[in-house]
């Protein structure tokens, strides 16, 4: 039998994402000592139906037992294997400034099996010291401790116009995937898939949004 | 005649999001010294064709001038006039923890005219304290902060449990939006715009994706 792991290509975007937010859900309930859960709870937690739940899990194999739901110590590392999560990724950092420095302290990484274990920068003061118990690296090193450490994935956090330019290195330091928080955007080979996060853009949408609200709520009061 | 500002519901959410890119664009060709561009120009940046940046910057009244382009030093002002971020926002965090103080440490917020005045934690111990220049409040003191602080805005970085019931406190204290960068949707009143990020999710699709490809390579060299 063939594995019922699909292409990523063939499952929608928004898929991947409810997903992680079942995983959140079930992770929950389980700490709540919780032991089995149905596609109604799920989707009731996620404002959506109990059939697009079964449709989303349903596009990696048959979970659950009609009538009896979920048990949710089985399903919760299905998810994991699905998402990718049930292994420990080794990341390599690229830019250790501000926006570097935080994701650097931010523990949310290793609580999501992604383990940062080497930092490099192009300000050659920086090489060898270390942030929150990485070792930063010079940035001409990045291929050589890319392979010597078996790094996986590599973050962005340089300025946005050294994106392109960082991005084709850890291409060519063998970087499976590319998390970009450059407010740039990148080209990649499609072997190579990136995650985006622009906090600028996503900063700018509230105040977009709050400023409209504003000025709605003062013409309506003329 | 009526300002030609657009309700925010009206207006894609793309739209705000493109933005911020042109902003980003016209920034750096500031910067290089250029003086104008041209619809056609800002789209090749973006990966979007002319027709769509004059759409796009046409919500929200007439700019630029036909066969001569856009000024760059007066398109500038307009777009932060519209996207909110021609005014210093004075923002509330909730959640010194290790996601808040990452926040705390991010320059980003200020570079974009978001400057974080006061944090706030339910750990009684933090109270009094600072984090990068920040004074931490008992999160008891947060509608008197908000209040005499005259904040505007709120982060919600908290664990995922506590997210609603710092959004409903932040809602009393009179916040005019929220950015919610915990790990759990919140529901506000719609008088109050929310931006969430959720990183968990972020991570999750760049393993999903890397895991994805990774299987179909396999499957493919069978």
């Amino acid at each position: 039998m063939k594995p019922q792991k699909a292409p990523s290509d063939a499952i929608p975007r928004a898929v991947a994402a409810r997903l992680s937010h079942y995983l959140r859900c079930l992770e929950e309930l389980e700490r709540q000592g919780v032991t089995t859960t149905s596609s109604r709870q799920l989707g009731k937690a996620l404002g959506v139906t109990a059939a697009q739940v079964r449709k989303d899990l349903g596009y990696f194999g048959q979970f659950g037992f009609p009538g009896l739901g979920y048990k949710i110590v089985q399903l919760i590392p299905e998810i994991r294997r699905i998402l990718g999560t049930d292994k420990l990724w080794r990341v390599g950092l690229v830019g250790v400034g501000s926006l570097g420095t935080a994701l650097l302290r931010y523990k949310g990484f290793s609580n999501h099996g992604f383990r940062i274990t080497a930092a490099f920068d192009s300000n050659p003061e920086l090489a060898g010291t270390q942030v929150s118990g990485v070792s930063v690296h010079s940035i001409t090193d990045l291929e050589r401790v890319f392979a010597s450490e078996g790094l996986e994935l590599g973050i962005i956090s340089v300025p946005a116009e050294a994106a392109q330019e960082v991005a084709d290195l850890l291409v060519a330091a063998g970087a499976k995937g590319v998390f970009n928080f450059a407010p740039r955007r990148i080209v990649l080979p499609t072997s190579v898939p990136d995650v985006s996060v622009d906090l600028s853009v996503e900063l700018e949408r509230l105040s977009f949004l709050v400023s409209s609200l504003a000025a709605v709520m003062k013409e309506g009061g003329e």
